[in-house]
């Protein structure tokens, strides 16, 4: 409870109500259809891509993205009432959100040795079993369950820092008419000018490119699987052309869903 | 002592000897000449970038980059002498290092929790102070280096495992003939085919392009900067014209350097 996949899942579907202590839990639950939808941080603008999910999505080809959600992330700094902030030794969270409040830390607590929990609420309890003074960068709604003092808030280095979400399923969602399409794929071999031309199936097609990545085959070093996102929907003119002319130059394509962009809740 | 980045080092220069806690502490001590040349990990076979790297070599426009070597990587698995295997409680390593032996550890040590620790060495420390039954992943080196027993090596997941290092220097590297060039830059505005018109100007000159990435700009959501490592000198054609063609386009363009391709000991 209290993480910030938990906000974003409530921000999607406010009677979201089960909750996995880790990524793969999620995969495996919405895999086994224990689930319908499941909520997995996917980007975040200070640290980029979380390639835990990236992987995850492009090794599980019965998983499909089918929604998105772009929360804002605010760090609290908590520790176990009474805590005195200069006696502060170690301070717990997840190791993406301790990049996050990386010069705030050196600034201000520049004696406390930073430690990774497995996420921004068991580091909580981390701080709360350790043997020296301790402390956690958590959102707020974990200093609402547990006896704990704020020693600030907002302590994230840049303020705008935002999580998006990828909400997975086993299919992809219909075409809303402001869609966006995700896909991964391999290039047959190495040779120049090979991405520049899957590009082109796309440019030429006045089809935005809103994201590329690549991640490691794991095979060879310098061998990669790219991962875009293009705006459109996988069955809708341009989209549909386009990635029916990809077959040729890449040896492996899977589309990663396609489904509605992200619009804030007013 | 005994760190993957100390083995890189002495790979590159048998007489390197002065060692850096963290990468940050490299890029330091090269800005403010106390050393003509530091080792950094850039990439990993397996996870991919080593992001802290790249921002680094982003944001420090006096670093360069004038060398590369590619070492392969066997992680042992080590504890305090006398430990039982069976009652090991808790695992240190680096993250990366976690993530590269994740289905070893899910398989052979369930019941272990996995710990973050600052490197593949300070882990075997922080095993040493664990009040509970514990274990590091770490390099043979640092069997040497500690009172430790081998309890198992090669436990990475795949066993084709590399992680590319950076030299960095103040400047970078003189053509060889043999050379690549690693570059950031971001677009000008986000608008269809950009990317595709950059890259076209690599492969219209029959440029291989050997990777790209891309990094949040930090101030929102979904703005890439770009990083590219292509084939060939920034002094030599058709690499220079290439370059000079890419002011259009291109609202940030820095070149992080041209060096020699990593060509393995014999």
């Amino acid at each position: 409870m209290g993480t910030y996949s938990e906000e974003a899942a409530l921000l999607y579907d406010k009677t979201a109500d089960r909750l996995y202590p880790t990524i793969t839990g999620v995969g495996e639950a919405v895999a086994a259809g224990e689930i319908n939808e499941g909520v997995v941080p996917i980007e975040n603008s200070l640290e980029g891509p979380v390639t835990f999910t990236l992987d995850l999505l492009i090794a599980q080809p019965t998983l499909f993205i089918r929604g998105e959600i772009d929360l804002p992330i605010e760090h609290y700094l908590l520790a176990k009432s009474g805590t005195v902030p200069a006696e502060i030794k170690v301070i717990y969270s997840h190791p993406q959100a301790l990049g996050q409040c990386r010069q705030y830390l050196e600034k201000n607590y520049p004696q406390a040795e930073q430690m990774a929990s497995l996420s921004t609420v068991l580091c909580v309890t981390d701080s709360f079993e350790s043997k020296v003074p301790a402390a956690a960068i958590s959102p707020r709604r974990a200093s609402e369950l547990y006896d704990v003092d704020i020693l600030d808030r907002g302590i994230q280095d840049v303020a705008n820092n935002v999580t998006r979400f990828a909400v997975i399923g086993l299919s992809d969602h219909a075409p809303t008419g402001d869609d966006k399409t995700s896909m991964a794929f391999t290039l047959e071999k190495d040779s120049p000018g090979l991405l520049h031309r899957v590009l082109g199936e796309f440019a030429d097609r006045d089809i935005n490119l809103l994201k590329i990545e690549s991640r490691p085959t794991k095979q060879l070093l310098g061998e990669y699987i790219f991962v875009l996102d293009c705006v459109g929907h996988r069955e809708e003119s341009p989209m549909k052309e386009a990635l029916a002319s990809l077959s040729d130059p890449i040896s492996m394509l899977r589309i990663l869903g396609s489904y509605p962009r992200w619009k804030a809740p007013i």
